[in-house]
């Protein structure tokens, strides 16, 4: 990958329009927040931790672009792109959560003047972003640790460099795994409807020079009847504190087939992913797609005009089958309501220093 | 659909263009056995029995066009027929079953005169054709009845009259039960890599009326999870002694899901599916697809250039995830290798009278 799938450049935002890979890299600079709601609407910016970050970056520009004379009035302008941009997905809690440290920073620093705050929104914006790097690295080394020797990973969608701010969630397990001599091969979920594992993951993997394979979803079972695989590996867009996972539909089948075959099967996301709000994941929004996105593939039509289609963006994995879950703290085992609670309470203890 | 997807016709075998469903329907008209082959390597016709019912017609095509003075030369020319539509596809069972049919008449009238063999082998195809529409009737009522009461069906590929002689395996118990006021609704795996649960599946039960939502294969266990479908009713393309089952990949997975869910799974199919040579599933040869058709959607590239695909056609699964086997004969129930062992003998008996 030739740049970087966001970053913050003298008072814009610079991204890679991801629907148009692989095909093209096609990069778009913007200092309009409604530009990166639409983007993340669309998917060209898409991956739960990639998300929260490009949401924040949303705030820094709407600060940016705001004549407020007051931070007061600032805090006043900023409640529209605050609710546009929370209000773009609904299932991935990184928005909410990234979009939330900024409003504390609004409330905090209400007396300061608008000039400061901006540069304050700013700069937490780049320590979302900068943090998300360091906890993609933290999750790639806890997660390499976990993994079978010689290890022939399944992963669905993409969670890769694509997906966050550093180096990926699950992909990030799998780069280090790689580097650290520990991975044989990884075959990729293609992850219908919008191809992310065969658009995204086939590209990024390959570029990696990482041995990998490709095949439609339905392949999985069979590939694990037949012994080839030896874990699975995916991220998540939201884990409530008892461990259920909401994650690219297709994750909870990988789980019971897993399960089934006496596979492990590891779930890798950063803290910022956890929703200690809920406790089932029956609790979380579950976002549904437009039928075109199945009907149609490259603007061919491959279904009868007309039908019917039911297109949830993503599925629930009740914690029983999850075999750990790989934050940045390291590797959590169920029953999870404890570890996680632990890990909250350290989050807790990190935000009031 | 306005045609019949197969038919013999004045010398000549019309068939409908399956690979341009739902955008047109192109009928082929030919004379030419070759042709016939091409069509089912390429999926033009697809679906075990109709398959089975193409290659009968292949040779019924060659026998006219050979040059042949005696039947016994009329044998000879006919042996590279019977290579080439044998060789078209591995894993459908019917295909040896319908050529095997032919090459007995060819056998068993070697004395009579390339006229009267022509016209045996014709009537003979004619017969597999017939014979697998009364088929298809009798699995729709057998299927019809072992359905729970306002069956929410799901069902994978296409199983319908595009497939078969008839009205369909496992769309034929659907189409009965529709009839009988038992179904209430259909989901429809779009069925990657071809998607022909998305262009042929929905496409003939939307014209029939029938209420049906299609879906990316991947939403299967999600749907089973929220405890919408009650039932599984897929086809088969080959069935060992043991009542392990070939069939387009995506089913294990399905039958796996189902049994988590403690979801009924039937397969349907006419006894020409049975291969009673086999025990096991893994004894059936699996076909391998091309990557393209994994990497190319309508002739739009969907991964980078160069990866790496493992794209079977189909996958086994094993009796034990099988409520039963619905044939034209009955329902057969597990242990299978009793209730298919009664089956054979009864075929047998059949083909003495």
């Amino acid at each position: 990958m030739r740049h970087r799938t966001i970053e913050w450049c003298e008072g814009k935002v610079r991204f890679l329009d991801q629907t148009r890979l692989p095909q093209a890299e096609i990069i778009v600079e913007t200092d309009d927040y409604e530009v990166l709601a639409k983007a993340i609407q669309t998917l060209a910016i898409r991956g739960a931790p990639l998300i929260g970050i490009a949401a924040a970056y949303g705030i820094a520009l709407a600060a940016r672009r705001a004549s407020a004379t007051t931070a007061d009035i600032l805090a006043r302008q900023l409640e529209k792109p605050f609710v546009v941009l929370g209000s773009t997905r609904p299932t991935a809690v990184n928005l909410t959560w990234a979009l939330d440290r900024l409003r504390r920073i609004v409330e905090q620093f209400s007396t300061e003047t608008p000039e400061r705050l901006r540069t304050l929104l700013q700069q937490e914006a780049l320590a979302i972003h900068g943090e998300d790097a360091a906890m993609c690295t933290a999750i790639g080394n806890h997660g390499a640790d976990c993994l079978p020797h010689a290890a022939v990973v399944l992963t669905h969608c993409n969670t890769g460099a694509l997906a966050t701010g550093g180096r990926g969630t699950a992909q990030g397990v799998i780069s280090t795994a790689w580097e650290q001599h520990k991975l044989k091969h990884v075959y990729i979920n293609e992850t219908r409807p919008l191809l992310q594992g065969a658009r995204l993951t086939a590209w990024e993997l390959e570029s990696q020079g990482i041995p990998c394979t490709l095949m439609v979803d339905s392949v999985a079972g069979f590939l694990m009847q037949r012994g080839i695989v030896n874990a699975v590996v995916v991220g998540a867009d939201r884990i409530t504190r008892r461990g259920d996972v909401a994650n690219k539909v297709g994750t909870y089948s990988l789980a019971v087939l897993a399960r089934y075959h006496d596979l492990p099967f590891y779930v890798a996301a950063p803290s910022s992913t956890l929703d200690f709000e809920l406790d089932r994941g029956k609790e979380i929004p579950i976002e549904e797609r437009s039928g075109r996105e199945v009907t149609e593939v490259g603007g061919q039509k491959v279904a009868p005009e007309g039908v019917s289609v039911y297109s949830p963006a993503f599925d629930i994995t009740p914690a029983e089958l999850v075999s750990g879950l790989i934050t940045e703290k390291g590797i959590h085992r169920p029953p999870f309501h404890e570890s996680l609670n632990q890990l909250r309470s350290s989050l807790r203890r990190g935000s009031v220093k």
